[in-house]
């Protein structure tokens, strides 16, 4: 089944104590794409400027990502640079230029309107909602969101809430969208807020599923060598939304076994600098890991 | 199969954001009994003063736990004193006493001395190879430490390595032990330096297990009601151990199930000031929580 998501396509300059990478390809949808290409074709929508190198483009439709929706404006694509230290845990951010993005209005192009799996990237309330006035009676949406939005868009984030089925937020976000820091607690408290299920990601911890009458844990995938984990939450749902789409029915096991599909296409990310790590990574090697990381987590 | 523990029993007065507990009974190695005691009968080797109840010593002997390796000195019993803020991961210690403590050297009682699980809760190297120097071939060996030890008694906790089964650390003593802010590196370290298996307790983020050929991870009981982790560490050690004495051969699958019933008598111990919560838990609850925490971690 094919899957949409809708966010950005940019430049990242990342520096970790494990080295350096100036201007290589990022955003929230690429990461996405790449992951959930293992699993399924992708239709994507985003907006980049004229400095965007064909070759970028070359590399995702060879994945099959379908990039029909991915507008150019005029102007310089999104550029983010940031910064992690110690255990890599939190991204400092040095810059941020929105460029041509800072005008992005999401369109869905018509013939992409009945996707039947959406993923939503982080992006405003408004933005997002204005998303799922375009699309046409999905099985399953999934929104990402963060701290800026929590804060400054509080209103239109709970109008969204509503309006999705999947929310994916990490563990500071959920203690704070949740308001405790309990994260069992919070969890339970954003499943009531709207969405069927939430998944709350931990980084190096792993994740949880809420839903209203279930919760479930996976730890993440035991990985000695991260290098860079940006765009790890996005790696995390593209496995996450990508697995879903094939499954047919999104029931308890397929949920689960989502997560864990998830769990190892983030993990091929954070072990390479960009895009690198799920550039290079055959299907055969995401099944591999997935075995692994079965037994890893079997009692 | 019987256990033996070898640690404190003591005062602990606590704080935390959800309230206070003045002079409660703690110490590892009642922590550590009381978990155990839902699997096997325990043996408690340790010291305490003159100001210590009856009442405590007739609640632990009424749980199976033979207190004839409870010696009782001249002075005060150790009392400990901290307070817990936020999300209660760290406890800031306010006051240590060691009071007749400062005096504990480890007398196995020659009847004891044939024990076959051993658990070794923190304290000097010094003191726990004196232990190791009093039992007959156990049949495992657990020993707890602390970022102290690895500071300041670093060659006598390497040379206790080489001699102990298992290993058990929290999250922030592995990284340091082995000497990696990654906890997968950290762990596989760990797991060279001695001991056949590693485990590492994350608090809220569950654990891990390291064995040369083998890594193994589980999420913590989804607690939303943390009100006092004072002795997590010890009731999952108690769990863990105790479970596995039961189980005959220490192989994967018994280790795994030990994991599981260790992360199951934490949880009952956190939700509760001092020893509340294991004192009044009985094993139906505690089979009923492996039950729902087998569902909660299960692919």
């Amino acid at each position: 089944m094919t899957v949409l998501v809708v966010g950005t396509v940019a430049f990242d300059t990342i520096e970790t104590p494990f080295g350096r990478a100036e201007r290589v390809l990022g955003g929230s949808a690429t990461h996405f794409s790449l992951a959930a290409s293992y699993f399924a074709p992708v239709r994507l929508v985003s907006l980049v400027g004229r400095d965007f190198p064909p070759r970028h483009l070359a590399m995702l439709r060879k994945r099959g990502v379908d990039l029909a929706g991915l507008a150019t404006a005029d102007g310089e694509t999104f550029a983010w640079s940031g910064r992690y230290e110690g255990d890599l845990a939190v991204a400092q951010t040095l810059e941020t230029r929105l460029n041509v993005y800072a005008g992005f209005a999401p369109a869905v192009p018509l013939e992409w309107r009945d996707t039947r799996f959406v993923f939503l990237a982080n992006g405003s309330p408004e933005s997002q909602l204005s998303v799922l006035e375009q699309v046409r009676r999905p099985t399953l949406v999934a929104a990402d969101t963060m701290n800026f939005w929590i804060e400054h868009a509080h209103r239109p984030l709970l109008q969204l809430l509503r309006r999705v089925h999947v929310l994916i937020v990490n563990d500071e976000e959920a203690r704070r969208l949740g308001e405790s820091r309990n994260l069992i607690r919070a969890g339970d408290r954003l499943a009531a807020m709207g969405p069927r299920f939430v998944i709350v990601k931990k980084g190096e911890h792993g994740c949880y599923l809420f839903a209203r009458k279930e919760r479930f844990a996976l730890p993440a995938y035991p990985t000695a060598d991260v290098r860079d984990p940006t765009g790890a939450g996005d790696s995390f749902a593209g496995g996450f939304l990508g697995y879903l789409s094939t499954a047919g029915k999104v029931g308890r096991a397929t949920l689960r076994r989502a997560l864990a599909y998830g769990t190892v296409t983030a993990s091929i990310e954070v072990e390479q600098f960009g895009v690198r790590g799920l550039r290079g990574a055959t299907l055969a090697e995401v099944r591999r890991r997935y075995r692994e990381f079965l037994r890893f987590v079997s009692i």
